[in-house]
């Protein structure tokens, strides 16, 4: 018996594709997932994985956030500015015949110089699920966002590049010797932020002493990538304390790195609560949904 | 007509290999480059790139610096601790039948632990042509040192993997759409290594800024390399202010690399001076030699 969804939800990354088929009552009917993300398609060939992933489905209206709306993805879907909702009051059509596929835009910030494509979905979904909240989201990834909320509104936002300084650092410098590791040392982590939170203009010494531990005093592998990795959210933290300190902090993910940022405020004195990152993302593309819905 | 070295100079590094045939009055008699850096070979395959690069050379004795003495190299010649003279009294000799080879020991430091090959070569060189000279030596490249010289010693040292970084960066995170250029831009270069000296804790914030501002302002590529730049050797310069502020400073090497460092240096107060690389290292293999033919 085949899916007929009543509207179809997408989360559509740069190295992922998944869909929700939809009740007209907004609960989940089937869900899909593809590897083709938007970095693996030219934009003539989105309608072609839109088509593949929901091909056990009716058509239906979709509604779409993430990168498949920047500029090398299906079509631009031009940032809002904040500060504003994190929803608009309208959407970018794909060009597509077969299929009335809509686009969430991201948020661009002109001073500091910043942009997000997707987090603002789950921005949306985090507050639908907890109205009137104010505060400060942590939404850590290859790029972090922290994003100041007041009134419903995104006020301001700073993205740090950790998670992706990571594994450029792990993969491709003199540290890939010392710190690929299945394993983990919580004390290690705790030290090194700590290290770089109070003493930020040491960082760069601190790097290569990574290696030397090894071949001088036989640092382990788990301790070492701990240490680079308390190192690195270290100075994101030194970084971003103006959105932190002092306030309620929400943070949307889950895993061994939203662990990471949870245990790394906590040793701040600044108390964080989780919020699964799918789950927000289904209320805010839901959330779009419901506004696009009155238009079509 | 063959050469007919009296002793043969050899700086082995991980990436390439230069020999020169010396005459007894340690003038060059000729040169020879190949490839076959460390990084290149296994322990077995050492005798044979050094017959290779000797090939016209009659046998004579020779005297190695840098990674050829690493663990993965030819052999192992254990590190010197500082504080001590840059080159030791005895060499380490390779394990080959065909040829007398002896490397020289790199340095290490326990804490904060450190370690370097080949730079101590060029350290002494330095001071053979500086006879007396102290002060604090920089020496730039993929894994920058800053060495603290007094009274003919290395009393310490700090490793900075700037230039390692700022590859891994360019090539493997999402600034490589942002920072690959040809070209470079000095007011950037001076605007952002300020901005790190005097706030090292916004770093983690600056980096994915570089990005935004090409997306959203049209920053070009060669300003967003230069700026990249002066953030992370910003960082470095906030690490080591110990080692050159107030100190007569010497940079061994040449090229833009150099340049950068002289200049940011300037810009700090701190005047430098520069000396060329490859004739320091010369002029340390000759020292060593010295000390090598007392012995053979």
């Amino acid at each position: 018996m085949s899916i007929s969804p009543n509207w179809i939800a997408l989360d559509w990354g740069t190295t992922h594709l998944r869909g929700w088929a939809m009740s007209a009552g907004n609960t989940v009917l089937a869900e899909a997932h593809s590897d083709r993300g938007m970095g693996t398609l030219t934009p003539s060939e989105f309608p072609a994985a839109f088509a593949e992933l929901t091909r056990d489905w009716t058509a239906a209206p979709a509604i779409a956030c993430g990168m498949v709306g920047a500029r090398q993805g299906w079509i631009e879907a031009a940032y809002q500015a904040v500060p504003c909702t994190p929803l608009p009051t309208s959407f970018t059509k794909a060009p597509t015949n077969a299929a009335s596929v809509h686009i969430i835009p991201g948020l661009s910030q002109s001073s500091p110089a910043d942009v997000m494509r997707g987090e603002e979905t789950q921005i949306a979904g985090f507050l639908a699920l907890n109205p009137g909240w104010d505060g400060v989201l942590c939404m850590p990834g290859t790029h972090t966002k922290w994003v100041q909320i007041s009134a419903g509104e995104v006020v301001s936002f700073q993205t740090c590049m950790t998670g992706d300084l990571f594994a450029a650092i792990s993969g491709h410098t003199v540290l890939k010797h010392s710190v690929v590791s299945d394993d983990w040392d919580d004390a290690a982590f705790a030290e090194a932020l700590s290290d770089t939170l109070s003493r930020p203009e040491k960082l760069a010494a601190r790097l290569f002493a990574l290696r030397a531990e090894g071949l001088l005093h036989g640092l382990g592998n788990a301790t070492a990538k701990a240490r680079l990795s308390g190192l690195l959210i270290g100075a994101e933290l030194a970084a971003t304390k103006p959105y932190w300190l002092g306030q309620q902090i929400g943070i949307i993910g889950a895993g061994p790195v939203a662990d990471a940022y949870v245990k790394a405020l906590a040793s701040q004195g600044a108390p964080a609560t989780v919020a699964d990152g799918p789950r927000v993302t289904l209320a805010g593309l839901t959330a779009a949904w419901t506004i696009l819905k009155g238009q079509l």
